[in-house]
């Protein structure tokens, strides 16, 4: 038996044919190379569940109709420095990329601004955008919701409420950024979901079955009636996990003023993104000496037993990037063969590994 | 052996004989008034480590001189949205009711508002403040870290970098606001020492020996070399908390642009003050009611074993406001004598039980 070596290929070739891809699904060529491109960043930073995995999904939505590929996100309010959109629909990673990019703007004239979305289509993964922040000395906050589904029980509950809840930050330092991408709960319904596939167990006792009961299976969130997914804290300290699911579904569909109340029949991700211009607060040098002397002195931490060294949120993602840039970027083998019938659909060319 | 009830005072009677004291040491009257009220709204909220139990440190830090008790903040920057102070060592009590408020009054014009502070005094009780905009319609987020201290490791290292930094959120529904107040470690120094004294241990795994090792024992927190509090998430997932401290100290620390950088004997808190009028975004009546939803929806969700009920964040201490409201505040024994001598020493005439 042989096991063949996925084939690497350049970054710059993955999203030139994804951005292809969604252009040729109907998306203005602009907007295709932000999907493409934000798509192809999470690949990078080694997020593979959101990455290109995603493209197929995103494409089958264009053919369904259930994603919208032109005009704009509809503004319902503008006052400066905070700013409601309905986003039609529309594809979730150019609208977050797009917000977020506005966002940075309006932080230069305000400090600070919000912009929350409503009926966004999926928006991907959340640490992918940050460095747009980052690169230009601000922080960011980006929190998502997605009011159609739920998998999530409050602390104390057996009943799902919420979904996992992203909340992503990033944290301009005088070198490398601080890159956090984390949940309201223990685990995700994409972990899950791989664990049962590759017949593991949680690492602890993450979920309860629909009794109830605290298990390490995640087969017993597939059940029906379904389990639930315990909030970050767990059996322990739960309401720390559940304050945390509460304060995002405010932020992404209270602000957004759409949410679980309308019914799952209305499908959409809310989402919630705000940005902070240090430079109008005390300073961005004295923001970077902050944020820099505490990055150094958790990386100088002695490391407990188990483990090699402290690392920083981002660290990995970051040198796994430099890594695929220079050396090409592995994919799961099923991502280009998911890609492969949408290509030839589109006329879009398969790109040659390196 | 006979057990002596405490006696039960009238809340109105607690603020003025707080705030008398605090006048009488040297502060205005307003200021007065607004610190013993907070300080008296912890202990109604049950939050008993962080109400009256503070007065005597607050008046002995007077005392010392290690509390300013006139003068106002210096505004380092002001924006519109965002504002930053130098607290100057004022009363964090002071300081954080007047940031909400004047946030809140920002918010009205801008959507959002922030204020972040420097070297302000503690701040207490960081859910004490919130009902100041949820009673207006508003969110409200604050969090505090204090760059001069430090029990919490970073996720994988076994010494200490970061306070547990508490975060509180308020979120007005139709109905009672939620109120969430946690922090971004397991367990907090104030429980440590209690459970300690009581000769307890933590309920699980919370906190690392010296060595790394991981212990249910609070002593090990105050060992020489000290041992270490974990973040939320601990050793399965405390990457979660770590993530959360470091936003916590870039929005304290770094906005304000004076933290642990600073060197350990530039004392003084850093805090975060944001408010959010929904009525700029969505709608504020769209606002409640997809809050009203999410928090009937976790009221009723059925409990699991071993909960009689799934509840909110904030019940609970809503609940003994009201209860205590009515049928008067019981406070800890040792609060009254130790303001004893303080109240002596400054005339004041100590509070009749009802």
């Amino acid at each position: 038996m042989t096991t063949m070596t996925p084939p690497r290929y350049n970054a710059a070739d993955l999203v030139q044919f994804s951005a292809h891809l969604f252009e040729m699904a109907g998306m203005p060529s602009d907007r295709a190379l932000v999907v493409g491109s934000s798509l192809v960043e999470a690949d990078l930073m080694g997020h593979d569940t959101h990455g290109l995995q995603l493209a197929s999904a995103y494409l089958d939505s264009i053919e369904h109709g259930l994603m919208t590929v032109s005009g704009d996100p509809k503004t319902l309010s503008d006052h400066g420095a905070v700013i409601t959109w309905d986003g039609q629909r529309l594809s979730g990673v150019w609208l977050t990329a797009t917000a977020l990019d506005l966002a940075l703007d309006r932080a230069k004239t305000h400090g600070s601004a919000t912009i929350v979305i409503r009926k966004s289509h999926h928006i991907g993964c959340l640490a992918a955008y940050l460095t747009r922040a980052t690169e230009r000395g601000c922080m960011a906050i980006i929190a998502s919701s997605d009011p159609s589904e739920c998998s999530v029980a409050p602390f104390g509950g057996k009943q799902a409420v919420f979904t996992p809840n992203p909340i992503a930050i990033g944290i301009p330092t005088a070198n490398d950024p601080i890159l956090i991408d984390i949940s309201a709960s223990i685990t995700t319904n994409g972990m899950t979901a791989r664990l049962k596939h590759q017949g593991q167990r949680y690492p602890g006792h993450w979920a309860l079955d629909s009794d109830g009961n605290p298990t390490d299976d995640p087969s017993a969130i597939l059940t029906d009636p379904p389990g639930t997914i315990l909030p970050i804290g767990g059996l322990e300290y739960g309401h720390k996990g559940y304050g945390l699911a509460l304060m995002i579904e405010a932020l992404t569909q209270g602000l957004s003023g759409f949410g679980r109340a309308d019914g799952k029949a209305s499908w959409g991700a809310s989402v919630f993104i705000q940005a902070f211009d240090p430079a109008a607060f005390g300073g961005l040098s004295e923001f970077t000496q902050q944020t820099g002397w505490i990055a150094e002195a958790c990386r100088a931490t002695p490391p407990a037993p188990g483990h090699d060294s402290v690392r920083l949120p981002g660290d990995g993602a970051l040198a796994r990037k430099r890594h695929a840039l220079q050396s090409g970027l592995q994919l799961h083998p099923g991502i280009m063969d998911n890609l492969a019938p949408h290509a030839e659909r589109l006329g879009v060319v398969m790109p040659s590994p390196r």
